[in-house]
């Protein structure tokens, strides 16, 4: 890629010459006027070469006296030479501000195109608000990419620094940050590439950083310039831009020299200047770019222009075609325009493509070990390693056991969230998906008012999918106390307990409703837990499970009961029944329904083998055990957990819930017709009894002596 | 990348005097020998640059003579310069040899990575089986990649000039194939590169092309070369491989000066080595591999030798290791081993995330135009932009309009298929279905042993869960005679007229089946259905259309009744019901499931509104109206094209099929909560109607006053 685009100008001798000034003579040659006629963007007047400020700005100024031809200075990159790339394992440090849940899906989608091209260890510094922060620790812990280093750095404690300064653009005063990372970042850190979420990588990290090398000694910030017309002034009426050189710079992707900043007293300095400026100016326009270049025009021995090609921006009317139309090779693309993606420009759909393609890629094939450098493996993924090599391939259940080991990425709070603060007895019902059962979500969403933590395994082109979906669903987007929690998929068994302990450690009430995706909860139900969790005093250390009683459809469509009298009735109908009353009835035989029929309070009932009821329990209840993936035996296993450690079980005397039909599932269907899955199912049985067992001493013999009872098909 | 990891090696004086040398002198300087102790891939004794072929043949030779230390001239790139790249929209031209389902799956991740990379419009020149024409000419009318041009040469015409040689290869014949591409490739075409299908790229193609300006005036082939040892002999006892400079080159990766291959005599170059040899050895090995040795053995002065980066061969002894553990950047991945991408070597998971990059990519996203060069769009695109662009985006009905426009990319027979001869009489059942429901192929295989058609809408990634989801099953993977069709996804409304056309259109027997996926036909009624046929008469131009009377249980698991007589009993018992008898009765009214009961032969019905029945029908009935997409009036639509064209109904007395339960689908779901898509639905219906006055006259007046009588909802 390097030096492409220069033998066609020049040829090969040209290129010699080039080369043997840029080494003997550490400078740039003279550059090449275009020939009459030839397409040149800078209009015939600019330099082609314009790598310096001298040259970048005799263009800039050229422009702004030209008419008609194309302005000058957007075209750095025909004949910019590559400089060397930094050795082949050093680490590169980048910056990122990044809040909210919105930002957060951006910067993800950011860091997979810059570790799609990068070879070289990464170490990124994030500036993030607590919600970011949230997501994005569990992201990059579940993640492991080997030879990428993350670091937080908390944006609460940096708004005092800045919000002094009026500003009036969209990204608020998280836009304003880039200004104060030199104070920031560790004083050790020599330099820095900061970039913006709503930037896309198209080629290697490295070849950016290489750009540190041109730096004179003076200076201090490495910029694109701006490809529009904003800082010319005059695009509306009364339209004042901050001062800027020319066309100004902008700042979706900056170098930073933080060593030398420190030393000039970069605070001092942009604080003066924005300062001063603000004495006639009301607010900032475009955040802390309305100041970097302010401070540029003021001195401009600091900044270092980048080719045009590292920073094409597609802002609505960009000026960004006559860098890219020539350049052999784009770089970094920057959606610096509200509208990102649905931005229209004639290129759009290309760029889109670029853009699509990190949004859908699958993020764990970035989990790839730099080769021929040091390993450099994240926390855990040395042991998960060794436990992998251990597994033994010719195992019937070496499916299961690799499943159960398998470190899926989670993405926790994939869309925006904001819960009320939890209420002592509030309760949030907690569940799993994928893909198939996303059409459950908005029916769910009409019986349960309350706070849901809900976990969908997904695939990264998946995730897009789901967020076009609840987009264009008025009831879900209307709801704030839903939090969707993506774990991307890898394996080809459904990690079921997995999922379940992702949506549970996520949920912020003291209680929890653990339910399943297929089932619609009583109307009344939220309201009606809330109000049996506090009359029956369950906030002491009690250790109860109140049992939901469940029943089931066959239709697709039918009436839901509005009250207890109308489920008795539509039971006694035919129309619904208990749960899997055909199919398996012991899972949820002790919940005693004749019993239910009749009870006015709640009512306790003794565990049996088989026991899987819905349950409302206290957060700290135990977790599911992963061990069990696919089908089966997967909540029989947490309820004989919750028993084990003494929990009570308490049927409700007016709560229910009803399954609606679905398709068996895949794992349903393989289990069906797989001995080896049931013989797995069976020793991971065994194994889930040992372990009892260990821990619970003779006090688990009975699960153990039920499991031993004949039975129908588990 | 371009001169990556020189300055490591070299720093920036000595590339200085390599670049001179390069171009002052037009050749290659002398490489630097390697300090005592620093790793080198020429082990002490090997040259670091054997770009020239004595330097490469010296490595070579001491490579034979050593012990213990690692042969040499495996690492050729770390000082191969980069020549500079071809002009920007530069023709570059590729031929591949393809044969059979599975080669051209392996052809289509190729050509993914190929896209993805490459800034040049390409000429893909194909040599091809009927199989992979078929399926790749579909493919790539279908994905309207701009910039790319195929042409396809018949294999079958090869084969006799390469039958005579004995081979032993995987490949077969088709392996031998390269040899004779000279003699194939059009007269016109001076050079071209030449690719395996089990090659994956990691950059642009340019880049390789690019060594063609490195080719002296004899040189006639660029190879990398062979990273095994393969060639130098004793493997094992007896081993006697074809005679090869040292290592011997790997023909994964070829370059081809064609017109001089053809000015040199190639044909009778190769022939007459080849005859040779095989006086000696009983056949080929490597298929064309052992041949282009031979001929470089004896004529060492007509290969230019590759950076070995262009070839990182991954067989399972692979000594690719000496060179991607020194190379800055890999350029071609080469599966060369049979076992592919179950190869296990130390880096393998680091490869193969590199391939399933592209296994999965979105092909959709590689329709992007070159920016920068005069526009090449395939046959179509055009007035397809052009349609697209008269869409009025405010339009209530715009997602629909666009939906149907669109052009899904489509694979036919992604899985091998040999269907029997068809039969006068034979029927192939067509569906169409989505990943939700798979999990129906298994049972509807045993209900169904005729040859079946379906399209299955899917992304790429879910392309490769298929693939081994019917792996896995013993059922599906042992059936020869289902045919399936990918049709990959675009747009957010189920396309689900366009996918039954695609299975439809690639039905091979003379009548067809029209079912949809959820319904499992009675055990007996393939053969039921060919008896009726025959018995019928239905050969000689009878317009007639077979109803098939559906029923539906409620249950996922039921007893599928043997016979009519049990389906009356189960109906008889409500445990099964007429199709949507609770929710559409109208849908299949006119079938008289009363007069079905008693019926002993066939009956005809009259068509009356809101009729859907499934239907068999000759091969060549009207399409189905591809404006119907997502949930509603699909099928309906195509009934009315069946009354309107005078297609009789007769009903089948013996013939039944049973649909199964599912939840309702995301489009379902739409369908009901939006007023918008009923609106629609409403709106294309009267356009559907409108069309049907058209071409029907004052005969379609009977559907529009249909549609005008009241009723329940659509």
């Amino acid at each position: 890629m390097l030096l492409r685009g220069r033998p066609r100008a020049l040829g090969a001798g040209a290129l010699l010459l080039l080369l043997i000034g840029f080494f003997l003579f550490g400078g740039y040659p003279e550059c090449e006027r275009p020939e009459p006629g030839e397409r040149s963007a800078g209009g015939g007047v600019g330099k082609l070469c314009p790598l310096t400020p001298r040259v970048l700005l005799d263009g800039l100024r050229g422009a702004t006296v030209l008419d008609g031809g194309p302005p000058a200075g957007l075209n750095h990159s025909a004949c910019a030479p590559q400089p060397p790339l930094p050795p082949k394992c050093e680490l590169l440090h980048v910056a990122i501000v990044c809040a909210g849940h919105n930002s957060s899906r951006e910067a993800v989608t950011l860091v997979k195109s810059l570790l799609f091209y990068r070879k070289n260890p990464l170490h990124l510094h994030l500036v993030t608000d607590a919600v970011a922060r949230n997501i994005l620790e569990t992201l990059f812990r579940t993640w492991m990419v080997p030879a990428v280093v993350v670091s937080f750095y908390d944006a609460e404690k940096l708004k005092p620094l800045i919000s002094w300064i009026p500003n009036k653009h969209y990204s608020g005063l998280y836009g304003l940050m880039k200004l104060v990372l030199p104070g920031v970042l560790p004083p050790s850190l020599a330099q820095a590439i900061i970039l913006d979420t709503d930037v896309t990588f198209a080629s290697d990290i490295a070849e950016l950083w290489a750009f540190f090398a041109h730096f004179s000694d003076k200076q201090v910030i490495g910029l694109v310039e701006n490809q529009s017309n904003w800082y010319l002034g005059n695009i509306w009426k009364n339209h004042r831009p901050w001062p800027a050189l020319g066309r100004g710079f902008n700042t979706g992707v900056i170098l930073l020299r933080l060593d030398r900043l420190r030393q000039a007293g970069w605070e001092q300095m942009w604080k003066r200047t924005a300062k001063r400026e603000l004495l006639a100016l009301p607010a900032t326009s475009l955040a802390d770019q309305d100041i970097f270049n302010a401070v540029i025009k003021e001195h401009p021995d600091l900044v270092q222009p980048l080719p045009c090609v590292w920073n094409v921006q597609l802002s609505e009317h960009t000026l960004a075609e006559r860098c890219y139309l020539e350049a052999a090779d784009l770089k970094v693309i920057h959606w610096n325009s509200p509208k990102k993606l649905r931005v229209k420009n004639k290129h759009a759909a290309f760029f889109r493509n670029l853009y699509l393609t990190f949004l859908g890629y699958d993020g764990k094939l970035l989990r790839r070990d730099l080769i021929g450098c040091p390993s450099q493996l994240p926390p855990g993924a040395e042991q998960l390693q060794q436990a992998l090599a251990q597994l033994d391939e010719e195992d019937p259940c070496f499916e299961f056991r690799r499943q159960q080991l398998t470190v899926h990425r989670v993405h926790i709070t994939f869309l925006p969230h904001q819960p009320l603060p939890p209420h002592p007895h509030d309760v949030t019902l907690v569940a799993q998906l994928s893909m198939d059962r996303l059409q459950m979500l908005e029916a769910l969403c009409r019986h349960w008012p309350g706070p849901m933590s809900l976990a969908l395994y997904l695939t990264d082109a998946e995730a897009q999918q789901f967020l076009r979906f609840v987009e264009a669903s008025p009831v879900l987007s209307a709801r704030q106390n839903v939090a969707y929690h993506v774990v991307y998929r890898e394996g080809a068994l459904y990690p079921v307990n997995q999922l379940r302990n992702v949506a549970l450690a996520q949920a912020l009430t003291p209680y929890v409703f653990l339910s399943d995706i297929d089932f619609l909860p009583a109307y009344s139900l939220y309201d009606y837990l809330r109000v049996s969790i506090e009359q029956l005093g369950l906030g002491g250390g009690r250790k109860t499970a109140l049992v939901v009683p469940a029943f089931e459809t066959l239709h697709y469509r039918f009436s839901f009961p509005s009250s207890k009298a109308e489920l008795l009735a539509l039971l006694d109908a035919g129309s619904l029944y208990t749960f899997r009353y055909h199919e398996w009835p012991r899972g949820h035989a002790p919940t005693d329904y004749a019993r239910w029929r009749e009870a006015q309070k709640p009512y306790q009932v003794q565990w049996a083998a088989d026991y899987e009821p819905y349950v409302v329990v206290a957060r700290d209840c135990p977790r599911y055990d992963s061990r069990f993936v696919g089908f089966g035996w997967n909540k029989v296993a947490h309820i004989v957990e919750l028993d084990a450690q003494g929990y009570e079980f308490l049927v409700l005397p007016e709560a229910f819930a009803i399954h609606l039909p679905h398709a068996p599932s895949l794992d349903i269907s393989r289990f069906r017709s797989s001995f080896t899955y049931r013989d797995c199912l069976q020793t991971l049985k065994e194994e889930f009894h040992q372990d009892l067992s260990r821990r619970y001493g003779a006090a688990a013999l009975k699960y153990l002596t039920a499991l031993q009872q004949p039975r129908g098909p588990a």
